[in-house]
């Protein structure tokens, strides 16, 4: 049967795909990946290429990095089109992203798009926060604690509200909003055990736990911080 | 160089271990696993009992399921003890966690009382959470919302202060709190959007999305709950 997949590839290193997205990438016969710069394969494909079979179909999804919903709900539809006329043919296809398909992914507008029209897979990733605290070899949280993802593009009143009532939190998609992290981290007294990761799951990945000063300095789009409240004693 | 690794396995498919995690466990020479019941080798074991290699030496660790925070504590020596001591010997070994050794694992007792005395790395695995959404194909979040994973053995206030706030939640370790999750989720009207998640990663897995029943039949310790505020239009 074919079948269309949605596959997280994890945060970078290639050995962090799970053996699933590694074997079903092997066996499909298209690729479709979002393409967010014109000209430019994306770090998702970097990732994976190794693991496709030779003479692939690729396809290039447009999915902008900034958009308005209207645009990302047309490119959901753009490429459930593509799904859907390969299932007919009999080929099976996938959609890969960064990290998880199911955390900030374009991934959920192409199932939407789809509605039950075709068999669909998703294979789960390796999410970036946890990626970051296996670097630091330090846990996300323990116990009775409350871990909150907080996306900087949230508004400053309900990053607030969250910091106020969670014990560990992951900053995401902070690029350009190092400042409103920084001030964040500071309000809440969450700077002392912070911690700034940049190109998580590469090669190159560094932890720098001089958060605020990292959070002025940082140019990385792959970056994140780390933070939770000082235990009181 | 001998090193000591602490290694997410995922949420039960072994399929769904990282190609790292598989790498590690088939070179290491120690293994460590997490005992919490007598004479049972343990959900972690028979996930990736395939990828070890043959005659690896396996010592249990004595990590109650019900414990106070001296046992857990003791046991986290107990273990870096033997860590320890195999690294002297020139071997490397390995703690084993379902899901993510970050999240909610008794691994941070481990690398507290390593302290530095040998090296350590952490490989990141798939959360139950991740699983569970690609399990259902439904996203965890999108664009700007707030993901907070919220454990049940908070306490009630802290747990209605945390679903005020946020937009989409995964409530874990609700064995036996089955009619508080419901509770919570009837007070912040979340239950029409909730589904709850059995055995996900385990070829019986199965996603309810009758929650509030599903809840009051619950008998299945590896269970959880996803649920999402309803979109005000």
């Amino acid at each position: 049967m074919s079948k269309f997949y949605g596959i997280g590839v994890g945060p970078g290193d290639p050995e962090l795909l799970t053996i699933k997205a590694a074997r079903v990438l092997g066996s499909i016969d298209v690729l479709l990946i979002p393409q967010t710069q014109k000209d430019k394969k994306g770090v998702a494909y970097t990732i994976m290429e190794q693991f496709l079979r030779k003479n692939i179909e690729v396809v290039y999804i447009d999915f902008p990095m900034v958009a308005d919903e209207e645009t990302f709900v047309d490119a959901g539809k753009q490429a459930a089109n593509i799904i859907i006329s390969q299932t007919k043919l009999g080929k099976s296809s996938a959609f890969v992203t960064l990290g998880d398909p199911s955390v900030y992914s374009t991934y959920g507008y192409i199932v939407k798009a789809l509605e039950g029209k075709v068999e669909i897979e998703t294979i789960p990733g390796i999410t970036s926060f946890c990626a970051a605290a296996a670097l630091a070899n330090r846990p996300l949280v323990e116990k009775d604690e409350i871990l909150t993802i907080v996306p900087m593009n949230a508004s400053d009143e309900r990053i607030d509200a969250a910091l106020k009532v969670g014990d560990a939190f992951a900053f995401m998609k902070i690029y350009k909003r190092e400042e409103r992290v920084a001030n964040h981290l500071m309000k809440h007294y969450m700077e002392e055990d912070g911690i700034l990761v940049q190109r998580c799951g590469f090669k190159e990945a560094i932890v720098h736990t001089d958060v605020i000063e990292s959070l002025h300095e940082n140019t990385d789009y792959l970056t994140l911080v780390l933070s939770r409240k000082e235990e009181v004693v």
